[in-house]
């Protein structure tokens, strides 16, 4: 199987941790602390950071100061930054922000949609149509996120033809430049990812498609695997593994960035990112946050991250030693 | 990729909590509730379970009880019983207490076998060839736990000849049944445990191998997954996803027999095991060990555990719908 080696294949990581995991923060970061988070990843080698996103300041008050960081963020070359836009006047905004990029997010599920975005899902995608028009007449590329891909947390599965229909739409109709299909409850498992995905690359081989997976069940890892080896080379993850989804109780994280970094580097995928770089930004989020974050490399180390031997080690394998010169007796 | 389908392969469970879980307990379980524990296992449909270790009551108080735990329990008829056995008396003791398996352990390292066990690797498989021995006498199979397999928190990468060299030592020279490759502290990556389960399986393939995970940096499940791709049938997990290693700081439990189970069934794997069982097994460790437990699923519930929707979600889907029958305004 090839994808347990990754022979140099380039992967490119993007970041939604500033986003999709400072929104979900009960407490206020400051201002000043998102702009600094969003510089030390920029320089990580990332290949995209979703920096904030253009909502309402009364809907999600965490990221009322999305205007400031996108204008007070230094850039760095060759990385995206792109803003999460749920409407025509958050399209404004981010564009007036010069955002690279407009993530527009609906989802596959009905239930969850009109839970979520207090529309039905036709509504929301001749929103979306209307978005995708302004961002298309400043030349500014849209990726489209559907929620719930692989299942939505109210109806259970959401079949595949769903999925390729809602897609086909906004490629083909609407002429995204790329989809995000999101795992937005841990529902993903490997199986489901691999057809799945293999039925997007297939179909649409000139679309950016992206991978959002969620670790609730503990898939993560293995379903950003079997979306490579299906054909995708893109995924949403989120440092520190923070985040979640309030429509879903125990639905743990984003897929941790450094975690996902880590393992594949170590199986030889090229990533472009930093490890030590991206895991000492990491390594300031529980203070920041003031609570513990999942990363599980921000806990263990790198695999390589040794510990010392014990300081008696010498003694104790002389003792063993000494033992073995004793003439042979019942020990 | 054959492996994310996995269209009806026998993959053999062999829980490990009830000793590499309980062992790590700095409260005393009662005999009565680790009995209770084990008998509730023994109902799932495991493989085997490793019931207690015969180690000295000085060593591991935590499971001072092993006689009366192995003589106590209901044997559910197909489940292999085993024991942890460290040298010839406990042997004796597990063979006194009708122990389907002895299960031996030392390191493929040559420090964390000296912090560990306090000898030589040279003298650890000597004394193990010894109770190998008391165990051919009475016929009881032999299985060999090489700690370490997968790299040392003290020494780094500890190479594929290494670990290929001291399993031929058992195999070929003492007759083992069994080999268990132990990543002992998290350190094993998909790439890495491809490589040696095909290396092994292909010098070997009428030796029983089993690979145990840690997912202390996130990859437990990827590496089953590598490792079924590359010819293993048999893993440890621990229910609850209990346990750890003390000689590594940070490194948190064995991979988690539900997330492995449920996994492994969602891919259309045969395991045997009744997940719901194994689930409500895990559900009463929480309160036994007064401590919350890693498991993912006993946290958010099993793929399709659905959550019920808003109960105003059709007055949502009302609202939205009556917004459509009005003249179109901008809204």
């Amino acid at each position: 199987m090839s994808s347990w080696n990754g022979n140099h294949q380039r992967i490119y990581m993007n970041e939604v941790g500033p986003r999709d995991g400072l929104q979900a923060e009960a407490a206020f970061v400051p201002t000043a602390e998102k702009i600094s988070l969003v510089n030390a990843l920029s320089r990580t080698g990332l290949n995209k950071i979703e920096v904030t996103a253009f909502v309402s300041a009364q809907a999600i008050p965490a990221l009322r100061d999305a205007e400031i960081v996108m204008r007070e963020i230094e850039r760095a070359p060759g990385v995206k930054y792109a803003a999460l836009v749920p409407n025509a006047r958050g399209a404004e905004r981010a564009i007036d922000g010069h955002a690279d990029e407009l993530n527009l997010v609906m989802s596959a599920s009905e239930s969850h949609n009109l839970s979520n975005l207090r529309m039905t899902r036709e509504q929301s995608y001749r929103s979306l149509q209307q978005v995708s028009r302004l961002a298309d007449a400043v030349k500014i590329p849209v990726n489209i996120s559907l929620s719930c891909a692989f299942g939505c947390p109210m109806e259970g599965d959401v079949s595949e033809e769903t999925v390729l229909e809602w897609s086909s739409r906004f490629i083909e109709e609407t002429g995204a430049h790329g989809v995000t299909l999101c795992d937005t409850t841990g529902m993903a498992y490997p199986g489901q990812v691999a057809r799945l995905t293999e039925l997007f690359a297939r179909r649409w081989p000139g679309i950016e498609l992206t991978l959002h997976f969620h670790n609730t069940r503990g898939m993560g890892l293995a379903n950003v695997l079997a979306a490579i080896d299906s054909g995708a080379s893109r995924f949403d993850a989120s440092v520190g593994g923070i985040g979640g989804c309030p429509y879903a109780p125990g639905a743990s994280g984003n897929v941790c960035s450094e975690e996902i970094v880590h393992a594949l580097e170590l199986m030889g995928y090229d990533t472009g990112v930093n490890l030590e770089a991206l895991t000492l930004a990491s390594t300031r989020l529980p203070s920041l946050l003031g609570h513990d974050i999942p990363s599980q490399i921000v806990k263990a180390g790198r695999r390589l991250d040794l510990h010392p031997a014990p300081p008696d080690l010498p003694a104790i394998r002389e003792r063993a030693v000494n033992r073995e010169r004793l003439p042979e007796t019942r020990r």
